[in-house]
């Protein structure tokens, strides 16, 4: 193989490699504070993301009032005893899992689709939610990055977006996709948490892993 | 600030940090094959990406039949052109836009949600589209990844998703979200190609971050 300008070096690498494999979907936090040149490096990260037709598609709501934080803490109360009937076998198993940091972490943040993206058609004309993709790669990056300044983050999705749009003032066309906790933590989970709890494991690469075709055994 | 035990080196979150700011979406390749290590790198890293409860909705069709790539241009070369009918005023200067690197990249990707997502509700119950944002993070593992190692990649969302079914056998249920075009580069751009080319530009992050409340003058 032909020596690679453009590659890392194999330490580099090895710290993005690190990152990828040791970030995880963390839901138990401390209250310490995050340092704010940590947290201002982690949102720079996301704004760094790829977006569709580069139209940045995310708001990100920092949430410093205490009300605000118990009123989301609500809402995704609210949702996770619904989805909780709608597991109807694994309604216990469900309500015994710790789904969330909110009251912890020691920062909170609402991410939300932008408004009026209904103007931008370029890589959106037959799958306009490519933008909730774009926002997605930042959540990415943030939980990258996060993990990188031993700083561990989780992403909510329980709850109603219109429960947020009225607490958070969010107007119409735009919506909250994700509530994001951050914060320190006293350890980040050897494994994803679902699978320490039993929820679900996690399959091989070579299940999800076609050529050419999708298997006709698997459709 | 008290030292942070989970903390990376400084060395070490520099890396993660210089392939979130370096990763580009990327156009232009060169024909020399991607190795073999270095393509299964960036697989795991995919692979290793966070997914609402657990379900990891991301498949991956490995593209290695010319004929089927170069059905798979057809359909994105169909698409561009009602694309740029619907851009109106703008459609000259996107017929000018580079948009994929299809026929030139050393690997083609199909990157397709799985079918039967039905069946999960945890984290899906409001937002059955979280399946996306977690196949969205696959994809951002595989860009850091593939930016580490020197590798390009472009994400290709012009394309109509049943097209790709037809051509790919892909069940009733699943959809492709992305044709993801990976290989060697000369450069990487120094900012994002539609930066580049004027077509759009970013904006500072203060636009994007709120406090507590979606402003009102932005509403």
């Amino acid at each position: 193989m032909k020596n690679n300008k453009h590659a890392f070096s194999e330490a580099e690498r090895n710290a993005v490699y690190r990152a990828i494999k040791e970030r995880r979907d963390m839901r138990h936090f401390t209250s310490e504070p995050i340092d704010k040149d940590i947290f201002n490096r982690i949102l720079i990260a996301a704004h760094q993301a790829p977006s569709v037709g580069l139209i940045q598609p995310w708001r990100i709501i920092r949430i410093t009032d205490q009300s605000v934080r118990m009123a989301i803490k609500n809402v995704v109360n609210k949702e996770r005893l619904i989805t909780a009937e709608a597991l109807a076998d694994r309604q216990q198993k469900f309500m015994k899992l710790k789904v969330e940091g909110i009251s912890q972490c020691g920062e909170l943040l609402i991410m939300a689709l932008m408004d009026q993206r209904e103007q931008h058609v370029f890589g959106r004309r037959t799958m306009p939610e490519m933008d909730l993709a774009s926002v997605s790669c930042a959540i990415q990056n943030m939980w990258l990055a996060a993990r990188s300044e031993g700083i561990g983050m989780g992403w909510v999705s329980l709850f109603e977006p219109s429960d947020l749009a009225e607490i958070l003032n969010i107007p119409v066309g735009a919506q909250a996709v994700a509530i994001l906790c951050l914060g320190h933590v006293d350890e980040f989970y050897s494994a994803p948490m679902l699978e320490l709890e039993n929820w679900r494991h996690g399959c091989p690469i070579s299940d999800v892993l076609f050529e050419n075709s999708w298997p006709s055994d698997k459709a």
